[in-house]
């Protein structure tokens, strides 16, 4: 019976949904030299692959598997991501935040605290304009939503034109233009050397004042200087990070301490 | 040229928007007398009929018209009211708050406030069952967002199955199987004696301990002490409440001071 161990910090979430899936022909395990499976995410896995001399398979919990593509790694096991189950994961971390800032949900709870009786003045989505960086299985699902809510959608993409949910498309040296007056810009770019640092100061400038940038990407797509600039001058209403060029955010790093 | 006045605490977005649409045919007014369309909230135009003697039309910017429809009130206008319009609204709103509490948006906010470096726990919405109390143009689009998310859908009406979105109807008597173990209760209903206290502490009993209330509605649907009590001996996780029982809310009333 194939054995399969986890690493990830969320170990304990993950053999509860594999118990609870009742598969008679898994064992779990914690031991690695009887290790034939792993599933996890890239980095912890890389780090243990000298110790896993059984190994047959990796599953990624990520789309991301960077670690484990490193050419000085071996290579001796079949490799698998885990790409559409994020799309819809994705829609719901990037609309959370945009309908919490459209909704100035923050701004209502301060307002009970001071007991406080405002009449709403919400944002919509309708008539504003979403950007993606970036329209593989995540930005599709994202586009999908941003039309759900009747927003317009632009794409960033290398090529591809795949997704009918995204109203125009851009390439290349194109990339002022679209972000030309986005009210958001979201990237879900991965890690590669094309995406250095593509959400520079430039970008970040022709933003509207009042547009938030998430990043659920690669912290690598991001000038942080820039976008923390950005941040404190105003030019930029806010920023939802999800990821960083360095993880754990660094101490004394200026995101920790801007407001917005 | 038919003559437009406006009445509503929003009058200024109003005005903005209907000169934006450029109407040649339409003149925009702040003289009753010379009034022939009241456009904005029932209430003040109620209070401002006996002051309209030109008046031919009344547009709501609600659903709710309760105000102009009592009986003691002069009829002899054309009423309409704002219908399909609020479904996106209501969505963005309803899914803004449902997002911000699985997403766990504030405690986010708080550990960044405090340096913290967390990963992260959200919750998701497949697997989770929304019921929706009242499915008509405004519970129907609640349905088609919640499907969107790929939620479990409950309706509760009188009588209608209008919506494909909704998995299951439930009707009269069937309310406590309609609201057993739901993640999420919304309710769009209507003030009509039918709808009084619908809300109520056995309802409020028997949804999950995790569960939120969220009113859209009106707030005689609810039975508040009873919510209060729910809220504040934690077998509700929180309320989500745009509307009240007498508004504005009292300033002593606990709402207020209850923290979920």
């Amino acid at each position: 019976m194939p054995k399969v161990m986890i690493f990830s910090p969320e170990v304990d979430e993950y053999r509860w949904r594999i118990e609870s899936a009742h598969l008679p022909e898994l064992e779990l395990t914690t031991e690695p030299t009887v290790c034939d499976i792993a599933l996890g995410e890239p980095k912890p896995i890389r780090d243990a692959l000298p110790l896993l001399p059984r190994l047959k398979w990796v599953q990624s919990v990520y789309a991301g598997v960077e670690p484990l593509v490193d050419p000085t790694q071996r290579r001796d096991y079949i490799l698998t991501n885990a790409r559409t189950v994020f799309g819809a994961y994705m829609s719901e971390y990037v609309f959370g935040y945009i309908l919490f800032h459209e909704k100035k949900i923050l701004e209502r709870i301060h307002a009970q605290q001071a007991k406080q009786w405002q009449p709403s003045e919400s944002g919509i989505l309708p008539g504003k304009t979403i950007g993606l960086l970036g329209v593989g299985s995540i930005g599709a699902h994202l586009a999908s939503t941003a039309k759900h809510f009747r927003m317009t959608v632009r794409g960033y993409t290398r090529e591809s034109e795949t997704s009918t949910d995204v109203d125009k498309y851009y390439h290349g040296k194109d990339l002022l233009a679209f972000a030309e007056g986005l009210d958001y810009l979201v990237s879900v770019l991965p890690r590669t050397r094309d995406t250095n640092q593509i959400v520079n100061a430039n970008v970040l400038s022709v933003l509207q004042p009042h547009a938030i940038f998430v990043n659920v990407g690669r912290g690598n797509a991001v000038d942080e200087s820039a976008l923390v600039e950005s941040l404190q001058t105003g030019r930029l209403a806010a920023a939802v990070l999800d990821v960083f060029d360095q993880e754990p955010l660094p101490e004394n790093h200026p995101f920790w301490t801007t407001p917005n």
